[in-house]
């Protein structure tokens, strides 16, 4: 039967950055809890979309072309094929909106891959 | 190109209960969001899982054997197949995430039901 979540005490369990954790899954999709400080590497996903949920501080979502600032209580979803780099000043708390197994760098291999995600 | 959406801003945009308005759209997924007060009717979705999201203020999801208290800050992902209905004592602002096309009553026509949704 359904149990809720808490978004401050999953939030609690893992201080890791960059390294996406599975809070929720539903029809073929993930609910995800991450946190960024620091740059990101730039990468694509050639057939998802991501939703970033602001959920605790702020961040920036750099597109080749421009860059989109976000804060508390705002989303921006990235379509499928868009380059994009997340860079975080300050520690950010995220929730990810997309499909299951989507790979944290895309398209691209590189140290901070998470190839296999925790559920919490 | 990918434009931030506000959730507050959104919020402030209407004010009828029981009304999804759809705020993001992602691999066939939409971003509703929709203000609850009162209570819904008794329903389930045969074919679709649900995500409810409290954004702002705290409501009861009642299923047949028992009932989950959500309140800022937490989800609840209903599955497909199994009844609910959230009541709502005061008003409460709630981000949902469900397939495309998904009907507010599900396999239930009632007065409530919402056929069309606006994009906000």
């Amino acid at each position: 039967m359904p149990e809720k979540v808490n978004i401050g005490e999953k939030l609690s369990l893992f201080s890791k950055y960059w390294s996406p954790k599975i809070a929720g899954e539903l029809n073929g999709q993930q609910v995800k809890l991450v946190k960024f400080k620091g740059e990101f590497v730039w990468h694509k996903h050639d057939h998802e979309d991501e939703m970033f949920f602001v959920l605790k501080g702020r961040f920036k979502m750099e597109f080749r072309d421009k860059t989109v600032e976000l804060q508390e209580n705002e989303f921006l979803i990235v379509p499928r094929g868009v380059e994009h780099r997340p860079v975080a000043e300050e520690e950010v708390a995220v929730m990810l909106f997309e499909p299951a197994g989507t790979l944290n760098t895309g398209d691209v291999r590189h140290e901070l891959t998470q190839e296999v995600l925790q559920k919490i």
